[in-house]
């Protein structure tokens, strides 16, 4: 904010409001550069505290900073990527001798790309819940059910080790429910959403994940599902199988395995993104595997991606990302090959970049587990 | 759109795609005021039809509108009430030389809450299966578990029943799980979110619904969730307890029954939305429970909705509402009351409006089920 001479910042969308001030409330935090926050809140109306005012609609917002003793901003900072076109005016507009900046969003996304001590302690429990419900999966599965079946007796676990069951994803367009279980074909099809894998989904209103497929010996099914057990968006992938699958199977996730160890042996501070996804396409494409990699007809163009408040936070480990890794990032690795027939296999773990290299959150068996 | 001279509309947040496209895609539907719809998809990459058409980014729109044989808007409306300011910004500057109008929220939420006959039969299909899993939840009940427990077991009942589970609901500070199981004072309990009743939630990323209270003998626990099997957001809450009540539970209940009955009596075509709310409210106050009605210390203030595509949409059954009813528009309408100690009773319902009056669409007991 000082590089950029902005004075303040007025904040009022729930991750934001998480991270800032830990926790959600309808209203708004207004952060000064040089300045304690204050919290000018609308609902719940029983919150109380040193820089906490009630507020009814952010049209008071200047007489309140006034009667706070604080001086109006001069250059003010909003969320322009999460705020709608009319909120974001609606509050411009309340400050109009402030030149009014909408790259909110982008600098806290940076700030919240490097976690603090007390996020990473919490995303540590985060993996250690999402691995306890995990390892109960193969107790659940009966034979003769589908996809979706399974994937609400899955859900059930992830409920019943904490997860809150939100899933918070950062883009209007982008959304799923609690996350995905891709069984045999349904791995490949193409969906709207930018996750690594679609799927057809069960309704056109959210096409993407299970489809009702029948859970079928030698097809492979992947359990992606949202690990968000203290507001820190865990992520984990894990392949099963009924049954044993066809050698290439096992090969082939032999693949995703070597590229995890490979991407995650390189990285470390000052680690280049770009640099991982390449090391990991060299490999697949050494294996020629490449045209199953990441999806078919469809890929993803990423192997990994920050997680934190969100499950799609910086960096991004793709083609052309010349970020860094900072000590402190928090991203999931998650290459994948999709062979037709089968179904998906490879791996998903979420690390955490520590001084000297990288730190596994998310421990739990990574073979192809068979039921 | 032909009142204000627009002509054009150019629409990409999810359930508007859903409303005028029928499924979701990455991309956008571009809607001449008098020709037909042209949809331009970023993601997925296998649909194929008249009037479809492959894109990489909202830049390319002029000249593939072009191709397409269509004049370039000279009036164009946006999403304004769900675009970012970012994105609206961007798409706005693809069209230069256009007026750009942000009321295409505020337009498409107009059409979208006065449902046609085929959302009308989607509905009734949602009634039967959301009241299907509801009959379940004494199965699923057992002595010593919490709220959290037992909501963990309703979400799973929900699920097998075909419920998405993705709970869609507009604006951007707003946001829950599956819905809520609120038990004895936790109904109290004020949230950030603009639901009828709050709760404390499980955690301060997410403080709404169940708090982890143990369910027990003299209290009352609400079910609230939201029933979103086909895209569509039904509507539904019944109350429960472990034995028998206090007796006031039931009157009050029963006061609850009584304003379902006077509202739904009024309703139909012509029937204004505060009218509705007044005759509400003249029972409670009769019944010298105003201070109860719609929460404690913080109340919502309406009490009935429109549900949709969204669980939040027009009309709103509120004060100062001069909203007249329509055939076709769906609402829940939930008088609810709280009593401190014992906790939650009332009753929520869906409804359609017919040309004579209303038909419900969640048919199941509506008394207080003893566990």
């Amino acid at each position: 904010m000082a590089q950029q001479s902005i004075d303040a910042a007025l904040i009022t969308c729930n991750v934001n409001l998480i991270y800032t001030y830990g926790r959600v409330v309808s209203g708004y935090l207004y952060l000064p550069l040089n300045a304690p926050a204050h919290v000018f809140i609308k609902r719940p109306n029983n919150i109380e505290g040193e820089h906490i005012h009630p507020i009814r609609k952010p049209e008071q917002l200047p007489d309140l900073l006034k009667e706070c003793g604080l001086p109006l901003p001069t250059k003010l900072m909003l969320e322009g990527d999460e705020l709608s076109y009319t909120e974001y005016n609606r509050l411009a507009i309340c400050f109009p001798e402030a030149e009014v900046l909408s790259c909110g969003s982008k600098l806290i996304r940076q700030a919240r790309s490097v976690k603090t001590l007390w996020e990473i302690e919490t995303f540590r429990r985060s993996g250690i819940a999402h691995a306890k419900a995990y390892e109960q999966i193969p107790s659940v599965y009966r034979a003769g059910m589908t996809d979706r079946q399974l994937s609400i007796e899955i859900e059930r676990l992830m409920r019943l080790e904490g997860c809150l069951g939100i899933f918070r994803v950062f883009g209007q367009s982008m959304e799923i429910f609690m996350g995905s279980l891709l069984a045999g074909d349904n791995a490949a099809t193409p969906s709207p959403y930018d996750f690594a894998l679609g799927g057809e989904g069960l309704d056109p209103s959210l096409p993407g994940g299970a489809n009702g497929t029948l859970l079928q010996p030698g097809q492979s099914f992947m359990v992606d599902m949202g690990g968000n057990f203290y507001g820190y968006m865990g992520d984990m992938s894990r392949v099963f199988s009924i049954g044993r699958l066809p050698e290439q199977a096992y090969t082939a996730h032999q693949i995703c395995l070597e590229i995890q160890d490979a991407v995650t042996s390189m990285a470390k501070p000052g680690t280049v993104c770009e640099d991982m996804y390449n090391t990991a396409i060299n490999i697949v494409e050494k294996a020629g595997l490449a045209d199953n990699f990441m999806g078919m007809g469809q890929k993803a163009k990423f192997i990994g991606h920050g997680i934190g408040l969100e499950i799609n936070e910086a960096p991004v480990i793709a083609p052309r990302m010349k970020q860094e890794l900072e000590p402190g990032m928090v991203f999931a690795l998650e290459p994948k090959i999709v062979l037709p027939g089968i179904g998906p296999v490879g791996i998903e773990n979420s690390w955490v970049v520590t001084t000297e290299g990288v730190e596994k959150l998310t421990i739990c068996k990574e073979e192809i587990i068979e039921l």
